[in-house]
């Protein structure tokens, strides 16, 4: 039982989003900006961003949800646990492998140090991209304390997950009123 | 020197929100919502919750900036700073004092236990007084990372953290075409 009463029967995330709309909009501005927006780093590759920090934090609902929205476009949930569990193993390339590395440092707080900046500059990675990751990063550290902070239900069935996925790569963040909701 | 190159010379969070404007409106929306907005928590009471995890965290810009601002409410810095080492020193009334114990729980991550939500409501803490707590707590932990996580600079001169309070105060943490800056 959620720590707050919510009108919402949502869960997760959800429910907190939709019963407190005045917070819930920019933090979906936010989230839609950075996940969804132009950017030349692909949404597969921002979803495994912020894999990396939920799967990290051990945040169920939101581990789910972005496992599963990651894996629409790596191709399968062994294969995003795959890329979180050994980021060079091959999967990805080297410039994005750096790029959760730095997510991974950013999740545990205190300033990233130089060399791995560096090294993801030296596989490619621009200004843009390394601020983002490192925003992403810090939001789904917000997400997650926010989830679990308030002791948000789980869904009851998993196929939630698959149409939160089909919603995410689809409509993506926007909020309700921009957006078809499917659920 | 930041992890990425950044035209605005402001320390901290400001040459981030300032460079990177479309993620720095939503978050200075936020933020003025949660900090600033109608609240049965008083602005002071606020800025203590973001004292606790910026200073938890040992995020120094975010430290100084919302100890200092906080400060303006509470009497002085060192009054702020005995509040967050003993909240139950009588400084502030229990309510209070157990909706900073969850705001610490929050940074550390997970689920808060029941028990500490129980205290507070036993206290007279209210469902939206639990729910902003943990938000705010949680933007915090975002606020931390962005800036320790692209390393930004210090400010020159201690006394930026005073101007820096005198506007969080005063025009609160809207944007700048919002509000008449002070720096």
């Amino acid at each position: 039982m959620p720590h707050v009463n919510l009108v919402s029967t949502y869960p997760g995330i959800t429910g907190l989003l939709q019963d407190y709309p005045e917070s819930g909009a920019p933090i979906r501005d936010l989230t839609q900006f950075l996940l969804r927006g132009p950017n030349t780093l692909t949404e597969g590759e921002r979803e495994l961003i912020a894999s990396v920090v939920c799967v990290g934090n051990e945040c169920q609902f939101c581990s789910n949800a972005h496992v599963v929205t990651a894996a629409r476009y790596v191709g399968s949930v062994e294969a995003v646990h795959n890329v979180l569990q050994n980021p060079f193993g091959g999967q990805v390339d080297d410039r994005i492998a750096h790029l959760l590395r730095i997510s991974a440092a950013v999740r545990t707080g205190g300033i990233v140090p130089d060399d791995m900046v560096e090294d993801a500059r030296k596989a490619g990675a621009t200004d843009v991209e390394l601020h983002d990751t490192v925003l992403i990063a810090a939001l789904f550290s917000l997400y997650n304390r926010y989830v679990d902070g308030l002791a948000t239900d789980l869904p009851q069935d998993s196929s939630y997950y698959d149409a939160l996925a089909d919603r995410l790569t689809t409509t993506g963040y926007a909020s309700p009123g921009q957006q078809h909701a499917t659920h």
